[in-house]
């Protein structure tokens, strides 16, 4: 079987496709065949060597396929299921505690670029069944993120408004969870046929953050002043536009670093403001059922941008340097 | 102008209209000419008597009507202002405490059958814009337990599933508030007119309750075993069929008590299965502020059965009683 | 080594104990040597074969012992920690789902009436280190509950106010944590020794619910009219003193049903008082870590009554009948 | 009678005594005499012109006093009762939002550096019957502020880690609850005799920060790595000691900003951690209720560091600017 493995150091010129032995499942695992994955942030942290990882691991936390075969003691799958891989192998619910969330897969764990995995059975969850495989290859890290800051943080209702950044997964999906919960949607973009799409896919209001680089006070404006429930923050650095757009009493969720530059807020504005920001990083095992639960239910589909072959995974990370694209960027991973 | 007053013992035969003087507001106050009311069950038991209330009580506790005139020291409304009127005028916000919970307008305190009422501003709220009078008269008693149900206390989200009894005012708007907050809804009535007419509203399984008395276990079916989340009961008496229709760990919701026999229940399901019983009534000022900013944003429709002059709130206390309705019956106060 | 296991049907007078080979850890497993495990009222179900079990079952859920072995691929534990049993094996975090607490210790699986037992190193916690094995024998199973009433369901904190009834393990508990919390106890027996030491035991107010049989009044009137915030109701069949013991807004935590009769309350008083009875089994794995740190940290010591040789487990469970113990009653496994 | 009013601009030199008339109670309003108020940051802020008020305004947002008169429709109080006044006259209950928290005594309304004052009787509580008028003057802004933080935004339970920083208002009783509730606290101070009283008064630990300055990792220590749950901050600036010794999934309460530098923080900390900064100012009046019923039933006594008479308000700010104090600074107003 075929599968990616990163050198180390590593970088986009070096993920190769090997060829390997085809893994046997043991007590409690899973032989998958993957069918898809899907591209992240941190995937493309570990693909470029930012966040150095034993040389030879395999990359990606998305993965979704299909069971071949099961290892003993496995009752709750059989082959021929679809089964859809979790971010963290070892959160499989309740609170977030070291343990649970010191191992990522692709990371600190071989990941989804491989035509099959071994896994341990606990680490998967059912898939939406009205979604292809690179729809559903979408959800375990940008999907799950967008559901853990909304409603396990969030706790979203129907007439909360919800403040979205951009047009990567997590934000789309922010869009898209919001609008299923009956929530109002602002949405920043910098190029205006996003900001476009994005009030087709339901946003009340779209701002231009390059032409209103004071857009904090815009939310406010057509909040009638007082601000939104939940801003989804993709970009971390200066937080002063982001604070001001939240309400009194509000929550800025922290998920991305697009940025780099370390946090900048003003302390009294979260003191005089009662608001917070709340780090965190995907979610468990217990909250992906739950997410894949209100997907089937809605029929929402995830927006595929582009599906790239295995071998051309150093292309697909190179198309999501170039910030071009809107939603999820897909691999597939076997035929 | 009239009003309505009840006797005591009050009866439906004795709900007279009665011409008062006008009211003048004082310090806070607002005048305000009341569009509309709604009847609920609680409106029905003082109306007849089982609930006894002082002579002369002007009975009814929804109303929206037309801000007249302001009290001194009010900033938050002027005349011209549409406002709804609120269940308990001293549950502003909060957890419900006692003080804030023993006085209900049109029991202890005068309520909305009348063309003219005068209340402190601070026991009204804004009106969806999109609702006529009728519509919004709806909100404050039924709409708002259905909310505080499954929002307060039961914080739904997506993909969950709520069991709803009937068709009365507060199970046709948790089925309304769960379909627009992404959730499935399981719905029982023993008419199959209704059953069908529950469908097109978006409950995906109806269940027949005359026809399928043991419908705990049909919950149960369509919903895979897992049974449902959220039970909205409005019916008391024998709790058995609702508790089996729980899931592990969901809650039912103790609204109504149409069966008026105590509560039976086994405890070994509640023990076993970590499933709750909640009660409580209506709910805050500041909940229903939630709900009018929900209901605004997904431009919700309440659903009106039918509309009667003031002059005939006995008749229709009467259509309440013959259970033939779906959805809210009203009747206008004023022109 | 020796172990009971019980007959089906099973019987108090049938509780034997035999010879058996001492089993070998497999893979994720620890053997340990038991050095104490605890009566619970589960238990009792058990070996009077009111709830019948497999025969040849390993009773009692709690146990207390020494780590003599693991299997392979345990890192948590080594040979010679002390290790606390989990009343329920497969809950391990969360809130609680079929699947997790559909397995007990002592019931579905081997129980701890044992000198050695394999279990998987996950259902294990560390113990207290200044309790010797009898007190940590207690706390899996009455411990536990208490803990989730108040913790867990309850959010109890300092100044809140909380009804125990009687001198069974999960009562004493419960005054021991509210105690802990600076919380206030108000605590029922039929017994004047028992309220006297109750009240050493820093209950502000006793009552001996059979010479005050309305002692829901009394309640009140103890609390200025207020009412409890928590009543740890071990008793069950008519909730009424308990319902009107509880404030507006308060609960009823459902742990036991010593009266083995149906509930009986009337609903109108849940609902005009915003009450509600929360049923639940134990809790889980991690909620039992967080057990382990507050008692550690408040160096609480648990209330043994007597302690009983594995052979006696019989006499243990008569003496538990005889309702005449203050606190736990315990069994010694091994020495 | 006596009252201090501020100049515009304020200094401490310019804090002086008036003689003015005594205000009558309108509606609804309590004629209170003034015993204590005590000093916060923010009554520095206002007293020395960093914020800006009203010429005339009556400094001092803490105090508490006896009811000489109640206007007309008070029945809550009488002549002779104790009463304890809140920070925020307009939050009295449920989440924070603009209009609750926009107005605050001693700021946009008088306080009660004062004889005398006039405020509407809604605003006050009891006061803890075993307090003195200074220590319960301590308690409406650093009292309930330690206590929102500990148990509204942060739900403390015995068994927990709490780092509390100084020894200012605030910090004590942070330290204080925490021991009331079963918790473990870790105290920094650059001074070792403040060390001393600190772990005299129940700190587990105690870390000077002059000689440790990177004391995340020492709280890390010993915490056996684990760090706390809750830090209670107060100095603001760089966070990053802060969050390291923040546990995984544990919390930053952002409640003083003494370093006046804007917030830093490495956003991927908080990311990888799912650790939250939490920004709030003091409570409502509903928490001031539970706070002062909590008090009442631990019997704790606030920490008065000093009595300065109303006359000298403004030496009693030299002190506070001193830093030497420990606990709280109060003030006479009348005897």
């Amino acid at each position: 079987m075929k599968r990616i493995e990163v050198t180390n150091p590593a970088s986009l010129d070096n993920l190769k496709v090997y060829e390997r032995d085809r893994p046997k499942p043991g007590a409690g695992d899973l032989l998958v065949r993957v069918r898809a994955t899907s591209l992240n942030f941190h995937d493309y942290l570990v693909a470029t060597g930012v966040l150095p990882v034993a040389a030879g691991r395999v990359p990606m936390s998305d993965g979704v396929g299909e069971v071949v075969e099961v290892g003993s003691g496995v009752t709750a799958y059989k082959p021929g299921d679809r089964v859809l891989g979790t971010f963290f192998p070892n959160w499989q619910d309740g609170l977030p505690v070291a343990e649970k969330v010191s191992a990522m897969a692709g990371d600190h764990v071989d990941g989804f670029a491989s035509e099959y995995v071994v896994m341990p059975a606990r680490t998967f969850t059912a898939v939406p069944s009205h979604l292809n495989d690179f729809e559903a290859a979408t959800l375990p890290c940008a999907g799950l993120t967008a559901w853990h800051a909304l409603f396990v943080e969030g706790d979203l209702k129907p007439g909360d408004t919800v403040l979205v950044q951009g047009t990567g997964g997590v934000s789309i999906f922010a869009l898209q969870f919001a609008k299923m919960t009956g929530a109002t949607v602002i949405a920043l973009s910098s190029s205006e046929p996003k900001l476009e799409r994005l009030k087709q896919m339901g946003a009340a209001h779209v701002i231009n953050y390059k032409t209103t680089p004071e857009w904090g006070r815009q939310v406010r404006e057509v909040t009638a002043g007082r601000g939104v429930d939940h801003v989804v923050e993709v970009v971390g650095g200066d937080l002063g536009q982001s604070v001001q757009a939240c309400r009194t009493g509000g929550s800025v969720y922290l998920i991305g670093l697009v940025s780099r530059k370390p946090l900048q807020l003003m302390g009294g504005a979260l003191i005089t403001g009662n608001k917070r920001v709340i780090g965190f990083t995907v979610g468990s095992r217990a909250e992906q059922q739950d997410m894949v639960r209100a997907i089937e239910t809605a029929k929402m589909k995830p927006v595929v941008d582009k599906v790239f072959p295995l071998e051309e995974l150093g292309q697909a990370f190179r198309h999501q340097e170039a910030q071009a694209h809107f939603g999820k960027i897909c691999v597939s991973c076997s035929t």
